[in-house]
Order: C-alpha cells, then sequence, then structure tokens
C-alpha cells in the first residue's frame, strides 16, 4: 500500500452505515503494548528502535497471511505524507514526531492499523463507523491475540500489560467515540451533559483527540482510567454514557425541530449554501458549516447528498490531504482556494 | 391608482437600463413650490391645508390631460400603506409623519410624484433609472411650467423661489444620484472620495435620504446649494462630481478584478448562497449579499438574474411592502421569514 493508494480510497468508517451512525461517526479503539526486555521507544537508541521495528515487522508479516495489512515505514515518506496519515487518523501526531525508525501497518479498509514505536512499541487500532464498541474491541483483539503468540509482551500480574506512561498500565485500552452534539451545541446543553462525563472518568476532546479544540459540535469521549478493570468492564461504561447522550441528542434535536424550525432550516440552508458557494474557506468554517449540513441530512431536510460524501469532506479537506491530492505543497491561501473548489464539487446536488 | 396596483407594478427606474446603471442606480430630481398668499404646510390649519390641496389637486387634474397622474390621499390610506410610498420613494418620510389633509400624485410608470403639503405644498419629483439628470430634469421642469401656468408660486424676484426651510430658498431644487460603490468600499477609498464631495457642497446619504444609514455600499449624493446658481449650473456640477466618482469605482472594479478575483469571487459566491438559502433575513442583511450579488452581475460573473430583480428585491423586501404583498401586518420576525422566502424565489435563477 502507498499513500496515492489512500488518497483513492476511503476509510470504512467513512461510509457511515454503522449504528446510531445519526449521532455517532465512529468507534476506536486502541491497545498499548510493549515487548519485554527492551527499552520504550523514548529511551531505546537508534539501533535499538531499528531492531523492536524489525522484531514487529516480522511478527505482523507472520500474522499477516491474507495480505490484508500493508507496511508503510515513515521514515521511507515525507513530511507532508506523515500529516497525511494522521490526518487519516492511522497514526498518532505523537508517533508522526518522533523520531528514529518507526512504522504504521495499514488494513485494507483502513479498520485496523497497528502504529510501530510511538510512545509504546505497539499502539493497535481499530476504527468502525457508528456505535460498535464490541465488534471493533472483538476485531482488534483477535490481532492483539494473534500478536502475542509470536511476541512476548511486557506484563505484570499485579498491574497488567506495561506502558511508557502510566496512564496506560493495565489494559493499555483507550476507547472512543466520534459524537455529533448539534442539538445539544445550539441548545447549550453540551457543557451540563459533559459534566457528568467527566464525573465518570470519562474525557472529552476535539476532533483529533488530545489538547485539540472542538469543531463543528464533533466530539470525543473516550475512558481515562485503564488499570483495575476489565476491557468489557471499561467498554461498558463507556457505552452506557454515549447510550445517553445519543438519547440527550435525539431528544434536543425533537424539540428543536418542534420549537425552532425555522431558525434551524436557516442554520442548514445558509451552510449548504455557503460551501456550495465559497472560493476560498478555511479547516475551521468547513467544519462548522459542515455540521449543519450533517444534521440537516440525518433529519431528512437536506437531499442528494449522502454521509460518505460529508465524511469524505471532513478528512479530505484537510491541509495535507488537499496538497496530497494536489500533487505538490500549497501555502494557506491556495489551500482554502482548493478546499472551497473541492467542497463545492462534493456538495454541488445538495438541495430541498 | 391604488396601492395594490403598486405591488404588481415595478417603476421605470428599477429597470436598471440607463446610462451608466452599472454604477448609478438612479437619478433624482425634486422641485420646491409654494402657493403665493398661503400659509407654508406646517404653519396652515386643518382648513387651510385641505384648500392647498384642493386648489392644487384641481390644477393637476387640469394638466392631467392625458391620465398620467392618478392623485392618492394619503389620508385614506393606511400608515401601512403610507410607509409603503415612503419604501417606494414616491413620498417623503415627512409627508408620511406630517397631520392633515395630503396626497400624492403619481405617474403611471412612477416617473413623476407630485407631493401635496409636505414640508412645502408643492414637491415634484422626478426619478429615473442611471445617469441622466438633464432629462430627469426637463421631464420635471415641462411639468412644473404647466403647473405654474395654472398656479401662482411664491416667487421673489431676488431671491427666487420661496420654501418653507431656507435651504430650499432660490431654485427650490435638490438633484440626487444612487450610486452603487462595492469596489471603493471594499478597497477603503469611500472616505477619500467623499472627504471631496463634501468640499463641494454635496452632500452623501444612505438609502432613504437625510439621516439614514448607508446599507449594501449605495449612497445617494445630492447638491446642498439650491440658492445663486442656475438649476442648469447646480446640475452641472453635480454631474461633474459623479462622473468623477463613476470613473474612480470602474478603476477600483478592474484594480480588484486584477489583484483580488478570488477574494471577490468568494463575497459574491457567498452572498448569492446566502441570498438563495436563507429562511430567516433582514433588510440590512439582504442589502449587504445584494451590492455583492449586484456586482457580480455587472462585472458577468454571476449569470441566469438580471438588474429589474435585484432592484425589485431592493424595493419589495422592505417590510411595509411585505406586509402589503401578504395583505397583512406581520411581526418582525414573520417578516424576515417572508423575505427570506422573497429573496429565495427571485435569486433562484442565479448561477456561473
Amino acid at each position: 500500500m502507498k499513500i496515492n493508494d489512500l488518497v483513492k480510497a476511503s476509510g470504512e468508517w467513512m461510509n457511515g452505515s454503522g449504528p446510531s451512525s445519526d449521532i455517532v461517526i465512529s468507534s476506536r479503539v486502541r491497545l498499548a503494548r510493549n515487548l519485554a526486555n527492551c527499552k520504550f521507544p523514548l529511551s531505546a537508541n537508534i539501533e535499538e528502535k531499528a531492531e523492536i521495528l524489525k522484531i514487529i515487522s516480522s511478527a505482523i508479516e507472520r500474522i499477516n497471511t491474507d495480505k490484508n495489512l500493508s507496511i508503510i515505514s515513515l521514515n521511507d515518506i515525507t513530511p507532508l505524507e506523515r500529516k497525511f496519515l494522521v490526518e487519516r487518523h492511522l497514526i498518532s501526531k505523537e508517533q508522526e514526531e518522533e523520531s528514529g525508525q518507526r512504522a504504521v501497518a495499514i488494513s485494507k479498509n483502513e479498520s485496523i492499523a497497528i502504529m510501530i514505536n510511538e510512545e509504546d512499541h505497539l499502539r493497535l487500532q481499530s476504527l468502525q463507523s457508528g456505535l460498535q464498541l464490541d465488534t471493533t474491541f472483538a476485531m482488534l483483539n483477535t490481532v492483539d491475540d494473534k500478536l502475542s503468540e509470536l511476541l512476548q509482551f511486557a506484563y505484570d500480574d499485579e498491574l497488567g500489560y506495561l506502558t511508557a506512561c502510566p496512564t496506560n498500565v493495565g489494559t493499555g485500552l483507550r476507547a472512543s467515540v466520534m459524537l455529533h452534539l448539534p442539538a445539544l451545541a445550539i441548545t447549550r446543553h453540551l457543557d451540563k451533559a459533559f459534566r457528568a462525563i467527566s464525573k465518570l472518568n470519562l474525557a472529552v476532546r476535539g476532533l483529533y483527540g488530545e489538547g485539540t479544540e472542538a469543531h463543528g459540535d464533533f466530539y470525543q469521549i473516550s475512558n481515562q482510567i485503564t488499570i483495575g478493570r476489565s476491557e468489557e468492564d471499561i467498554l461498558g461504561d463507556l457505552r452506557v454514557v454515549i447510550d445517553q447522550i445519543v438519547a440527550y441528542e435525539k431528544s434536543a434535536r425533537t424539540n428543536l425541530l418542534e420549537k425552532e424550525l425555522i431558525k434551524i432550516e436557516d442554520k442548514i440552508w445558509r451552510s449548504l449554501g455557503i460551501l456550495q458557494n465559497a472560493r476560498i474557506i478555511s479547516s475551521e468554517e468547513v467544519m462548522r458549516h459542515l455540521s449543519a449540513v450533517r444534521l440537516g441530512l440525518q433529519i431528512g431536510m437536506v437531499k442528494g447528498i449522502n454521509l460518505t460524501e460529508l465524511n469524505e469532506i471532513f478528512i479530505f479537506s484537510q491541509p495535507a490531504h488537499l496538497q496530497i491530492m494536489q500533487g505538490h505543497e500549497l501555502d494557506a491561501e491556495h489551500r482554502d482556494i482548493l478546499r472551497a473548489k473541492f467542497v463545492r464539487e462534493k456538495l454541488k446536488n445538495g438541495k430541498n
């Protein structure tokens, strides 16, 4: 697999076919794993990191009997291509910025990504559309089981899996769900919903994880605690909260449509009008309007476009994606021009 | 003529066919006249005002051999209908708010309006599309000549025509030109242009004359001095300045299109997108976006709509027009909803 193959494709999660996909964009699970008897990447030297990469790559090749996984060395691609993989949610910002030998193994439909030499030796990730934490975890668990037959993971009988950062020790599991909450945002009930979440040791973040702002009413909710509980319990607790927020957003939508229909229509159609007409547009503005158009699609107000197209705008209108599609680097102004063109083209059939 | 006839029609000036109509919306001339030996309306009592109205109406009927003029009594129509006539530029705000017997005579294509018992006994007005001060004045001069054969106007050999307010004494003439100056606004050169104007004893005002703000880069420029110069000289001086500003705006447009094409395109298309999609919209916002769309039409960027439609939006999207069209009074929110619907309908064919 090459970067160019990813430009032509789009991940499974983008098709918007999963359960509750009117509100839940995607479910993501990741497991942090480290090789026993090897230094963590941050303390390993160049040779040690190269050796770790070699060991893990070889294990991945052995479990890759159906050739579903392709390994991309992050050292063989350009900085722009690494940014592209971050935007695609296939590697982390941390891994992008890391030095030394590192790589990622990606499955054909992008549901599985295995980062090698991130903060931990291994970060296994699975990503699927809609709300399906259990199947997303099950898919990843299979990969984890196969790898653990070939690799000896750092594990402590009392603590569980050992990781570079203490916040991941135990299960090494972080499950996160990307939600679209426009009605809670419009009715200013987000704070209330999120206050409850932080009491339950869950974290709320923006579109690109830790340290990023929320744009366009898209929020990631994930577990904070990785230790002292089973994977099933962690996922179960998260699931209960997500179900509540989904119900909360649904009821806010119903209320809005009953009481503020014309204002919501105005917001949705103006956003579509701007996206269909702008000649220069920033990522942030796209996200903001995309949120309204997505709501319009979910409540059946907007026709002629589908969820896949909206999700593709999400991903492909990002800076590195635009530049890779264009074939060369672009300054901010030219990205804004190209982004506007891309968005217009994608949404041209949107109508009443 | 009834108010309902005006709802179905649109004035000659709205067809946008006059000279320089890419920049000049309309030319307007008015003459202030008073009957000799009668008190000015502000000091006349009810009976005297009724008598003045009777005398002038009778003179208008006599010159109205081709039945082109219709007299509407402002006392026989509703306050909303009076506001409608103000929005249509057929009566002044002052006449709308005046008490006592008062009327307006309007020609079929709305080029001529004769207000009776405004601040002066007579305010003769002619209004035509584009820049044609001379023909607009000539048209009005004919009416003035005919009326002066039947009515004795208050006239002083030294001062000229006598008027209620000293600022109109002399010729009683106010000529004004409505300009659309988006490029000077965008390039922030309006102040410079307007500073020169005030030195020349000309006034700059917004869309609805004295005391009104400019919306959407539409400005009225008119003479301040009415005394000590002939009508021809007053019109000539104004014409010289307007020609300069028109040239200035043209050069600003050329410059913008050369140097900032994409930004201008962005502005124009976003404005069209918003007008074609909004479900709630204020007058001010309509004006702002209409300015950009009008520029787009003038430079050949926007197709499928014409100047008449844009001018009709100007007029018909105003509060009283919307309510008269709807057949009943509406609160601000419902006007904003109806306005958005009207504008969408008018602009639905606007495209690349």
